[in-house]
């Protein structure tokens, strides 16, 4: 891959076509928990690159707003999140969720051009969204399917991964290395183990992959060997610009992810497992606060991992010579990070070289470019309607002979009175 | 502010406008206290973004030379302070308070063209200064008040900040601030409660400014209403290039700071308390040991603050809601460092937008800068005699219609044997 | 020096004049031990600023390859070292200890495009040493003296400098700085003290030097008064690219150093202890692994030292009065470190002032420039020869009138059966 595609690609800063792109999508911030109730503490925020402060205001309204304030420059987080409106500590000018200058104490007239950039928010699905593009271009509220779940149905993490966005979320389309680095995973943890997927999964490891560009993103299709007369779908979807869901196996629940930039050397790894049918069990809720599943244990009072590039993710060679772990990694979660991460900062796409596994891979990017060509040219972006948004993953058996467009079409997009297939 | 005019302001070190006009000043550099002894350990300083070594000779005189040997380039940290002079441990060559090369053993000829820089040090009221410019144009010695007053009536404390010195300073030289994020700790700090001074800034939150630019650099008189017939004038002033002094209140102390470059992303500052006519009490300097008034809590065997930008200042989000903080954050010193230092390393200027109450900033930059310029012509730094750092600052009652400068200019310009004027 | 020539000697990177004259020898790499067995741990290994992974396969071969997977640049760090060959755990491709890639799970004819640089290694004392040039000019492998020698005749130990091998190596050759920094390290130290030769050294601090450029590098003869009829001569080396030789007090072993660039703010400094003529005892090995004379103490699971630049070395002042350290450090090594890396990561050597004793630094400087160009010109980098190799130190009295080199042709110079010379 050329460097300057390359750079297109992973750089998403205010003013890069990729950064542009993504502000057209509301972009999830923070869980609502953080801002636990009115004129609560503020929160500093990076979100793709910009440093920005979040808070919750007398009316319980979420905020995102410059971290700085626009006299002198001091930080808002240092100021009192008062009567609607967080008051700057140093001369005491205060600002509204919008960015909107309400204050100036020594200067009442001189409010108006003291404003700050303010982002418009939405809470959905039990997190916080803010739309960081041009106003006119507003879309709908998020819809996807876990957004609209009661909160009883919803289990939600999330981690600071050090690294870019897209190695990270490339990981997360990336079907073919389920067979490797996790492989002796689903057996233990919790939330995957003693399904007939798992069995599937183990018994055909040659996958064979159909990928489809689609309205919201991709399909992908990936077919192993059901019952005598049958393949085993398994059938995920990226979704614009970065989410993806995940087939449940068995009775567990759907999960999905999404990968938010920080910068352009960190991301936010979300991590999201949900049942549209019935609330989480306390016990599901439980192993996966202790990491079942995609999720992971964190340090208390930070979002950083226990296992993280600074302990080499407590690698523990033994259990690699005694196949209990395939990289001495523990964890799911874990063992995509220490991959995604040990690219460096910003993988160097300069060096690598793409096998036909990679179709997926190629096709995001494809994708991603196109968009953020379309965007440049001031033509919208795709995937912006409530109808693509709401899709859903699956596992099943089809008779060898069916192709599963036809049957993914008809229950899985727009569609989410349907049953979820799971095997 | 242009980008250009910023990065004049805050580049200090060799060769730059600012740094050059700085070097013209004798600079404070330590404590005479940090070198207790003929012979004592050498200390590594860094000021103007330089790397020195600071040492005292056999005879007790203090000396600032270069840190590196001018053979190999070892540092002379790991020297030895010898008689008379510090000695390089690798090869020998020995250098005396003045850069010297005094000893090279193994070529004895070659003394001569080994010397290291050297800058002139006096010691002036418990502080080694240097002077660290053209040697034609040393002035005379430190003659600011606290400087030729008996140890007994002072007390200094330092602290690193993490930013440039003229955000730093700039907070110094703002009394707009004090309403805001020191509003509770006046009433409540052992160096500044219960005085008549304190009374009056509470009843009038609407200061009026007039500002003047003097010989010795800015005077600043802030009035509020005093009695029924009188107002309260508060006169502090800004001295070339980086000193400050603050008005009484009440029985408590002048005060002053200083704000000297370390390099362009840190600063010294420097906070000074004294009595012109009576030493300082014990329990007076126990309190500003634990960080009363402008004073602060240090980690021991450093220089930096136990509250600090790594711990978020010790914020406690309970007392902002309680009024007993205005920020979270307690002590002057403190709630003044975390908003200096929330601007980063050097806050970008071009964003700020001044507002009237920024009088005083403004002219202090501009005074900077004219005097910049007019070093880089050739013309000499303002100033430089004893006259101009003789200045005392003061809080008054005078009547309504009277003029402070007139004033001022009798009781504290170069009228030291005054009394001092507080309430 | 000039700057740009300064950068020529101290940048080691792929491509840079150095860096290509370096890959032409043999690069020590580990400790043989620590790739302890066959599909043992693989290592992460930095060299010459490239960033590879080190691992023994099935049959005990060690290899130095690429530490990124060909394919998406995961670290191969996390893979699994499995029969003959180390495989990513992210994909499952495959490569040997040569860096051929012998299998792509999903893509099996594929195999020859993702094949990763891989480095011959050999294993010679104890060493493995990694051939990093261009193949068709691969040398004999190493030769040195204790190369060759049974491993009880040997000890060694390596530790982490932060800074560039030159300054590093340079300190290594500069025999002048012994009677400085070290000065009272030799009577104290169990490696060196109660021989003759320490007196020799006490007794007539005016060291003459006679150094001549040779076939393997630079052999330094320093001159002191011996008895009424003799001088003490000690005989020292320098030998392409980075290895030099010191010779033994008394009875005490031989010893010698390697310099190996990491990347170019930090090296690997090799020390070596050895005896051609009989093992080294349990005592001496104990006292060695204690830190006694070039040797050191390490952070347990670290190369790096106790004493380092984070703890400036431990620095005692009050020693520095005894008399008892020169510089406050104890033990050589460190004394050695803390003025080399008290120079910075780089030296500055434009500012350096070059005196008379150190015309060694400045002869193996110009050797190195000249090696470098000849190798830029196509010309073959020289000492690439067994016998240039084949050098020993020695410290011997010989008559008044006699000159040191044809004794020292005779006695040091592939003539490995010769008995040590040493006082």
């Amino acid at each position: 891959m050329k460097a300057e595609i390359a750079e297109k690609l992973v750089r998403t800063g205010k003013g890069t076509p990729m950064g542009e792109l993504m502000r057209r999508y509301w972009v999830p911030i923070l869980m609502s928990s953080e801002l636990p109730e009115p004129d609560c503490a503020p929160l500093r925020v990076q979100i793709l690159s910009e440093n920005l402060l979040a808070f919750r205001d007398s009316t319980g309204r979420p905020g995102l707003v410059d971290e700085f304030c626009s006299h002198r420059g001091a930080s808002l987080f240092f100021g009192r999140n008062e009567e609607n409106g967080i008051r700057c500590s140093y001369h005491g000018l205060k600002f509204n969720v919008l960015g909107e200058c309400v204050d100036v104490p020594s200067a009442p007239q001189a409010c108006k051009q003291m404003g700050i950039k303010g982002y418009p928010c939405v809470e959905r699905g039990g997190l916080i969204w803010a739309y960081m593009g041009p106003k006119e271009l507003q879309p709908v509220p998020p819809a996807l399917e876990w957004c609209e779940l009661d909160p009883s149905h919803v289990f939600f993490s999330k981690r600071i991964q050090e690294c870019n966005y897209l190695q990270a979320m490339e990981g997360g389309i990336d079907t073919a290395h389920v067979s490797y680095v996790h492989r002796y995973e689903i057996d233990e943890d919790p939330a995957y183990r003693g399904s007939k997927s798992n069995d599937y999964m183990k018994a055909d490891g040659n996958v064979v992959f159909e990928i489809d560009d689609t309205e919201f993103g991709l399909s992908i299709y990936g077919r192993r060997n059901g019952e005598i007369d049958s393949y085993y779908w398994r059938v995920t979807q990226w979704l614009f610009p970065w989410f993806t869901l995940i087939p449940p196996s068995g009775d567990h629940p759907l999960t999905g992810h999404i990968w938010v930039p920080i910068d352009d050397c960190h991301c936010w790894t979300w991590s999201i497992s949900f049942r549209p049918d019935k609330p989480l069990t306390e016990i599901e809720r439980a192993e996966m606060r202790r990491g079942a599943g995609i999720h992971f244990d964190l340090i208390p009072g930070t979002f950083k991992t226990k296992t993280n590039r600074d302990n080499d993710y407590l690698i523990d060679r033994q259990s690699q010579k005694d196949l209990t772990t395939y990289s001495g990694i523990r964890g799911f979660a874990m063992q995509d990070a220490s991959l995604q991460e040990s690219m460096g900062p910003i993988q160097n796409r300069e060096n690598e070289k793409l096998l036909p596994t990679d179709r997926a891979i190629a096709m995001v990017r494809r994708a991603l470019l196109d968009a953020a060509d379309a965007v440049q040219r001031g033509e919208p972006a795709p995937a912006l309607s409530a109808e693509c948004q709401r899709v859903r993953a699956a596992a099943v058996l089809l008779p060898r002979e069916s192709k599963p467009q036809p049957w993914a079409e008809e229950h899985l997009v727009d569609a989410m009175d349907a049953p979820v297939y799971a095997l």
